[in-house]
This record gives C-alpha cells, structure tokens and sequence, in this order.
C-alpha cells in the first residue's frame, strides 16, 4: 500500500503536525503502531512442521475472537537459558567463568594450591576437576561467587565476557547465542508476549548480558541465587555475596521459581534438558493453548551432539514424555539454517 | 494546535490510511503517542512542597538532555504496600484474613481449640493472640498459608477479599488503599516508571488484588514468601505450599529482595516505617537523581495517627533519617486532600 502522496509530504514535513495527527488518531481509534508485515519472523528456521508449529500457535492465541485468543498481559513466555538460549558444552559458560576466576584470584587465596578442587583447577587437570562431580563443582562456584559485593561481582562477569574465548570457537562466548532463538524471542515480543528466562544457571550471572544479548531487561531474568546480606560499609550501602544458596532454579525448582518471580503460568516454554521437563509440564497445564519446546542438539559439525548419555544437558525423559506428548522437538541439524549470529569457522 | 483539515479528514475517512501513516511516522520519526497534557496529576494532594518535590523529580529524570534525564527502562519506583498503599491499622490486613481463617478451618483441626495460639484467636481472645507476639502471629500465618496448592490459596484469598470488611471503616480493605498514593502510581507509569511493590508481605497474598486495585501486575510484586513444592497430583501439576519459609522481604530484605527480583536500583521509593529504611537508604544510594519518601500517618481522624511508639508499622528511625538527610515526609493530614476513593464514612 502506498500513502497518499500529499498528506504524508505535510506531516512529515512538520514534525509538529505529525504529533498532534499521531495524538488525534491515538485517541480517536486506540490505534497502536503495527510491526510493518514481515514475510519471514523466523528466517533461520527450515520451513517444515517445526517452525509451522511455532507460528501457528502465535496466530492462534494472537487472534482476536478466535477461540484460543490469549490476552496480552497472559502471553509468558519461558525460555531456559544454556543450551536454549546459548551453547553450554564443553561445559556451562557459568562454569567456565568459575574456572577461570580460580585463576584470577589465586594469589588472593593460596591455601588453593593444596586444597581440592582448586589445586586441579590451578594445575589444568580438567580430568581430576570433573571427576569429583557436582561437589567439586559447587565448591568451585560458591567460592568464587561469593565474599564480595553485587557491584564487584558484576564488574569480574563483564569483564570476563568481553575477553573470555569460547575453547572451540574461539569468540567470545555471547556470540554463541542461537540466531533462531533470537528470532524466536523477537516474533514472540513482536506479538506481545513477555518474554523471561528460566535458567538453572545464577541469576547475576545472567543478568549481566541478558538484555543487551537477548532484549530480556533484569527483572525478567529468572535463575538460581545466592544469599546476600545488606551492610554499611563506610556509610554506603552494599549487598554482599554469601557462599549460600537461596534457591535453586532447575528441575522442579522451574515451576517454584516462576511462581515466585512471576505468579502466572506460562503458554510457551522452550528448553533443551530433563532441567526442563518440570516447566515443560507446568506449562503444557496452563487454562487454554500453550506451547511447549525443546530444542535437540543434533548437529556435531556445526554445534555439538548430545542427549541422553550427555553430564551436561542430558535430554532423556524430557524426550520421551515430549515424543509421547506431542510437544515441538526442533532437530538442530536439519530445522535450523543457522546456528549463531556470525558465521563461525568450523574447528 | 488544530489539525489541517484536508488531511485529518482523509486519514480518519481512511482507516488503513491511517495504519499506514503511523507506521510510516512511528518508523520515520520514533515516534511514540504522547499523553495529553494533564492539569494536575495528583490532584488528591494538597500544594505544597510534598507534591511539588513529587513533581520537580519526575519532571527532572524525564526531561530529554537535562542534566538529571534518566532512561525509561532505568525509571524503577518501589513502593512498601502495608500502610504505603493501603490501610495497616488496627492489624495488618493479611493477618486479618490469617484469623479469619483460623476460624473457617477450625473444623479441620479439632487440636486448635486446645492449642495455643489457635485456641484464643477461637475464642476471640485478641488481647492474649497479641500477648504472644511476633512467634504467635508467625504461627498463625504459617498454619493458614500452607498445606494447600497456590491455586486452592488464591482461591481463599479472593473469596475472603470479596466478603472481609474492615472493622472501623466497615468496607472491603480494597477500599482501603490510598486515592493519592493510587494517582501517584499512574502518574509516575504515564511518565514511563515501571511501578513495583516490594512489601514484607506475602507475595502470594498480595498478588490477588495488586493488578486490579494498583494496576500492579503480579511479576512486579515482590514480597515474603515461603517454600513451595511442585509436585503431581493425580497427573497433574501443582505447586504445594511448605510451612517454612524462603524469604522474608522487610527491613535488609527489601535491598536483598530488589536485588533478587528485579535486579535494578530503584530511583524512586516510598515506605512508610522503619521496615523501609535500607530500602530507601538503597535507592538514595543510586548513580544520579533520586526520590525517598515516607508517608508519616498525622490523621487519626480520617484513618489512623501513629509513628514511633506503634508496634504495626512503626516509624521512628527511618523518620530520624528523612528528616535528617532531607527525604520527602508526607504529613497525611495535610498533604493528602482525601484518603481513600471512595468516601467512607467517620466511625
């Protein structure tokens, strides 16, 4: 459609016009601007039943007097974040951050050199380092996040992202974010929906790219936390990270979490891990339509490929009960034209 | 200013004309609807230097290159609930409905009317309830805000907001929330603020009038909360309530709990007792301009006058530090021209 020559050349020849013209027609029809059509929301998707499942769910709770018409203010959207969002192997980006402050701050701490698992760590032995397990792992992050103000704590992750290398792709690890999802999240946000993330990983963590990575501002970043304690110190209030965990996010931590940051049950959800398979399930309960996904890494040359046998994002029962269930698996490999969004060489 | 004739004309003849032309100004321009000018924003607060502080801040941190502008998305104002935004006297209002249900579940629990403290909230007995203190009172809630999945609780919390009445002012404590206060919300949203409550309530309690009487929507209320449990009932997913608690938000909480949730410093903050103290020491601690206040209960006619001595919503330190360091006080007596926006009457 082509605006009408002569009206169009007066407005926006008089910006002051424009305004009052935008008022009065705001008033008069409640009109709000409309995204310009796109032909493709989703151009790094493959077309297939993937991506149709996506749009036309988006169509159907977006459709006014249709029957699965959703609100505005009742369009939540979940996503995890490692694995969803971004690449979590070799291992999760938060941990590889954790690694590497070991680093940074051993000749604050040299009690490290003899004590597992940072004397591991400090001696590059990876190995010895993921054998002790989970422990070994909280040990390493509780150290290093924690013993320092929220302030202090955000300005080691910042500076870490901006300098730290992913080991196989060599760029910085927010260029490891899906161009599908990103696409994903603007559709969504397009029509919409609020977008949040519901992520296993630390609340802090994630807040400190969150917005500028995926358009998700801070307050609807959901993850698992530390305590932190309120002091003065010399007059100025600060909040101090504790070595101990407030809650949780992961598993049925999920569903606890997003009734405690967001008290509304989602319509879409997308995951990537038996992490989700609660959320999944909290979601797939909601009154009318909803949506749930998950995304199957199955592309080793471009990404990784990993499911059930994987220590990182296993994807086991959550496959199963979506297979048995009907929910949206994306095939990494042959859904997504593209992975990231820069090209990356392939090592 | 009048709109040129010709063109108005077309354009509201011509609805998809007019689509086309907000699109093409909104892209061409950046433009966005702008709110007609209003006369008084507040007009339920007296003139004087209380609302002009009000005024001379939000119009400080919205004016485009002034010194103080501050960027929409950094516009976060917090405001305590418990007698900020609405009535607190004679007890809290949650508590209020904790007795209430003590009594409609007394059937339930046969042991009640031998145990303490369940026995003297049976028998009517307030003055002993009140005897036990903060332990009693945390009883009571902790045995009517548990064992219940957060659909059956919101479901009590409704009913018992449609039928409770206040008992001096004989209306439904919805009633009971401050007109000036619910102006001053509106008026900081249609200046871009994202308005939270961050109260030492219950986040699940208050959830269930916050979007309807604040316009407040349930993710951007922050409260107390207890530990939930995400279980399957029959196949089906639930949430149960834990008696045990997972966060309490008052006094240091509410930094801890700002920092937790939303993850941005406050500009703007308003409480009403000493539980807001670190809340407004908090947000006077942010980078720029920004705006502390207290509402100082002066009008024991009208609802209720109490400050240093009260054992509910004490304020006496966080009053010594307003005055002190210059934070806006609001004498309710003679700041705020009516209380609640319907006329109650004067018992």
């Amino acid at each position: 459609m082509k605006l009408t020559g002569k009206c169009a050349r007066a407005a926006i020849a008089h910006p002051r016009v424009l305004i009052a013209l935008l008022s009065a027609l705001v008033v008069t029809f409640g009109l709000v601007p409309v995204a310009s059509a796109q032909s493709d929301p989703l151009p790094s998707w493959n077309d297939g039943k993937v991506k149709q499942s996506i749009i036309d769910f988006v169509t159907r709770v977006t459709k006014k007097d249709g029957p699965d018409y959703v609100e505005p203010e009742e369009r939540v959207a979940t996503f995890d974040n490692d694995g969803t969002l971004w690449i979590e192997q070799p291992v999760y980006n938060q941990f590889a951050f954790a690694l590497d402050e070991v680093k940074a701050q051993a000749n604050q701490h040299p009690e490290w050199k003899e004590k597992e698992p940072f004397k591991s760590v400090l001696a590059g032995d990876m190995k010895a380092v993921m054998a002790m397990g989970e422990k070994g792992m909280l040990e390493i992050v509780a150290a290093t996040h924690s013993g320092m103000t929220t302030v202090e704590f955000n300005e080691r992750v910042k500076q870490w992202l901006e300098t730290a290398k992913h080991p196989r792709f060599k760029v910085a690890y927010t260029d490891l974010v899906y161009q599908p999802m990103l696409e994903l999240l603007n559709y969504l946000r397009a029509n919409d929906f609020k977008t949040f993330i519901v992520s296993g990983g630390g609340v802090e963590f994630m807040r400190n790219f969150a917005d500028k990575t995926y358009g998700i501002p801070p307050e609807q970043v959901i993850g698992s936390s530390g305590v932190t304690k309120y002091e003065l110190q010399d007059d100025h209030p600060v909040l101090v990270k504790l070595p101990k965990v407030l809650f949780v996010d992961d598993g049925p931590g999920k569903p606890e979490g997003i009734n405690h940051f967001i008290g509304r049950q989602p319509i879409f959800a997308f995951g990537n891990s038996d992490g989700d398979k609660q959320m999944l399930e909290w979601t797939a309960a909601c009154k009318g339509d909803c949506f749930m996904g998950l995304v199957h890494h199955t592309d080793a040359e471009r990404e990784y490929a990993y499911d059930r046998n994987s220590d990182i994002g296993r994807l086991d029962k959550a496959l199963d009960e979506a297979l048995a269930k009907g929910w949206t698996v994306v095939d990494m490999k042959n859904d997504w034209k593209t992975i990231f969004p820069k090209e990356t060489t392939n090592p």
